[in-house]
């Protein structure tokens, strides 16, 4: 039997003041910071010790993640960063305010960009400095395989692939293992694991900040899967993500 | 050419009280952390990008290492962690005092063991708690190549193995690095790079939190070196690490 952790950024300054982030390296707030301390503490509590740990490219999830290993006093682990578990690429909806959006496109339209599971929101241009090929922190990947926008059908085909090529090998060498990383990149993780339909994926929300546990059988398939911590804050967490974005809120 | 930067952690809640530290995880101290900003500001001024950093398992020089990068913007970085770059480890003399410590052997006794080439401390016994085999961060290495006490000549034998097989092929690759570590480790890196004899490299002294600039011709000899920063700023800190460990102090 085999156990890993996973965990979403907490609170971004964005999700704050409730724009579409995507690849925006946008900071965690104070709130955000103190998420990430409960979650190593709820961790260190709980007798987590690590072997390595995941997370994307973006400084909400790398923050996270050191907050939570300092509180763990893991500091020393090994970290591995790497895009493939960046949040969804939002394409040119990137920065726009959410309620703005839906006020100007309708609630429909924001929600089928949100939550259909392959409509992509409308597309970056190449020449865009919001394409991550022209960013500093890319210039060493293929600009092809840099997205101008995603759905959460083209977020699965870089998550699954980096899991089971990357991940899985070393669970199964027997090491235990955090992955911090972002709402969407753990929907297409968690939509893999627990074999979730196209249809239903898309109504699973993450709250911030919360440790969820996976017990994994030798294949890989879930045995159970628990958040760490307060039940009836984290059924309310998911229900704040759960309302983001309507117009009337 | 290639350039590398090296730096020493900030200073340290040891460094403060003037114990001998070793491979006991101390934290920065609040001016320690001052250090690590200004060393990445002094950096972003001068417009440094790296691909790759190297740090020890020790939480100051990691610490430093990412206070140093989120002021470069540059969080997303991978960074790899490897106890041969952490401290000399003091063997028996971890814990204590300085200055008592000098009273006590006398400052020629404590001078050798701080200074000597190859006289390392009194060894840790293998039931000793401090001995680095009997701790969970250690638990995947091979317990015969942690150390029970090292003289400098000892850091030498595994700092420049790491430096041989592991970062210069990076180098080669043409990866801009930077390498935060400790006084020691630091010490027996430079001494190689520069040739420096065994009965010089003792009287080198580092300053904390300053970015060493290392250019490199195509066989890895400096063509030169520099501190980054206020120079006469750098000169006190170099005297003040000098003065330490002085009964009269």
């Amino acid at each position: 039997m085999y156990k890993i952790v996973l965990m979403r950024h907490g609170e971004s300054q964005w999700n704050l003041e409730n724009r579409f982030t995507g690849w925006v390296d946008v900071d965690l707030t104070e709130k955000g910071r103190k998420e990430a301390a409960l979650a190593g503490q709820l961790l260190k509590k709980q007798g987590f010790v690590f072997d390595l740990c995941y997370t994307s490219v973006l400084k909400r999830a790398i923050r996270t993640l050191c907050i939570a290993l300092d509180e763990l006093d893991q500091l020393y682990l090994p970290v591995i960063k790497d895009w493939r578990l960046n949040e969804r690429h939002y394409g040119a909806l990137q920065g726009l305010n959410k309620k703005e959006t839906a006020e100007k496109f309708g609630n429909e339209q924001v929600m089928i960009w949100r939550r259909s599971y392959d409509v992509p929101p409308p597309a970056l241009s190449k020449e865009s400095p919001m394409w991550p090929a022209n960013q500093s922190r890319y210039r060493l990947e293929d600009p092809e395989l840099m997205p101008l926008t995603e759905c959460l059908k083209d977020t699965v085909k870089r998550v699954v692939p980096y899991w089971e090529n990357e991940i899985v090998p070393k669970i199964r060498e027997g090491k235990q293992i955090l992955i911090t990383a972002h709402g969407n990149s753990l929907r297409a993780l968690i939509k893999h694991l627990d074999n979730i339909s196209d249809a239903d994926i898309v109504g699973l929300n993450i709250p911030t900040g919360t440790p969820l546990v996976y017990e994994l059988d030798e294949n890989m398939k879930p045995i159970k899967s628990y958040y760490l911590g307060d039940q009836e804050a984290i059924k309310n967490a998911m229900a704040a993500v759960a309302a983001q974005g309507k117009a009337g809120k």
